[in-house]
């Protein structure tokens, strides 16, 4: 559909793949992507395990214009990721004067002593640039094409700011939603395939929600980088669908089309 | 840590990736499987596209004992995976004469007509077996070690209840969690990592919660299988934490330290 950027999110944590902890950083960063143009092509979730991480950085750095990685960046003994991200990129890794000082502020602010494992947050490996914390300021940093965040998520998403400059963008995925009551998805089914098969810079994407008894439906979602081939094909859509409506309404009054 | 069954989880869908949807079914996948003493060892979410969600069921069912995919089982033309699966497995695909009786039934019972994409959902892959679906009759499959699933989170859930009793069950990973209120996780670090070195058949994990100037904290979880060395690598964390919130109770009189 684009040539526009791609990346890929590893999400890094036993909390997530053990179900103590649900992750929203895969979509937080979705949307922030969406926006700059960036396709996400892959998502992966890894355990705290170094030849996982490694193996799993290594696999994308590759084939995605960027990585990004949340998790594992903090001062405990299963924070392991900057050691591992070094590793991957067969660099060493030392502790950071300008991440080091970044701590030292903090804590001089906070009215803390800076502990040895604090400290850890420092370490940082060679040739990384690092991605500024404004929260709680210990850094992520990006090191080649790969952005190692935080996991906590409004660490992870004040680190995005620092972060989108860096991007090359694309052009914005665009998206139309129609919301379709009482119809099943099958009744537009057709309709939907024949669109999507005729506009083939766009992408047609059909999701019920709801269950019976209750209320149901389905959501169509238009989404391209064009906005006339967009509107083209929404028109198209809502004028076909109507009669569909229209004839499921003699059985089910409720049925309806609107755009949301 | 175990002799465990190891899965991993395949979302398919371009709402996911787009950011259009928070996916929730990692997490209610996670915690059945933990239940069950199956360890999830990784999460992929991919596109609806047919070359990256074979090249990734290939990758993971060769390497996991089970391999659980949601998404793209419905009746339009973004729903691929049966017939990916099919040649992921390099079998043939057609109408399950079983899946067939249950999405006329159900028809019959809603006093609808089975539409022709609406049939298309009975389309299985040789060789597959059915999962069943309570909620909306169509049903998903499960090849080899391959259960795929519906993407609707309350259809999903509903399948989990068939595929239990399909697989072969671990010893359940049990944890404490310790809550350990306004001290930073830097100062529990050199605890945390002796008592993770020392009792190597759990593991330790370190989770902060909160941010400055609020409440803030860390929580502390030890997993692991056997409950008595659970009890007692608990015990010595807490009386080895007990003397560092008394020190950090001087200049913080909320610091605390409690069971959860």
């Amino acid at each position: 559909m684009s040539a526009n950027p791609t990346a890929a999110i590893l999400i890094i944590g036993d909390e997530i793949l053990s179900g103590r902890t649900i992750d929203t950083n895969v979509n937080t960063i979705a949307k922030f992507l969406s926006v700059l143009g960036v396709d996400l092509m892959e998502v992966r979730m890894v355990h705290d395990d170094e030849a996982q991480i490694i193996a799993s950085v290594n696999a994308v750095r590759d084939v995605y214009d960027y990585v990004f990685t949340t998790g594992g960046i903090g001062p405990t003994h299963d924070d392991i990721t900057a050691d591992c991200i070094a590793k991957a990129f067969d660099v060493q890794i030392s502790e950071h004067p300008a991440a080091l000082k970044l701590l030292v502020d903090r804590a001089t602010k906070m009215g803390w002593e800076l502990n040895e494992n604090s400290r850890r947050m420092a370490r940082i490996p060679h040739g990384a640039e690092l991605i500024m914390n404004p929260v709680s300021a210990a850094p992520g940093f990006q090191l080649g094409n790969v952005f190692v965040m935080a996991g906590v998520p409004k660490i992870m998403t004040a680190m995005l700011e620092d972060v989108a400059p860096r991007l090359r963008t694309g052009r914005q995925v665009l998206s139309r939603t129609l919301k379709l009551s009482y119809v099943g998805e099958s009744w537009a089914a057709d309709v939907l395939r024949d669109i999507d098969s005729r506009y083939p810079d766009l992408s047609l994407g059909s999701y019920p929600y709801g269950l019976l008894p209750g209320e149901f439906g389905t959501h169509l979602v238009v989404r391209g980088q064009d906005e006339r081939s967009l509107d083209a094909a929404t028109s198209e859509l809502i004028s076909r669908l109507e009669p569909i409506v229209a004839e499921t309404q003699l059985r089910q009054p409720l049925a309806a089309l609107e755009e949301v």
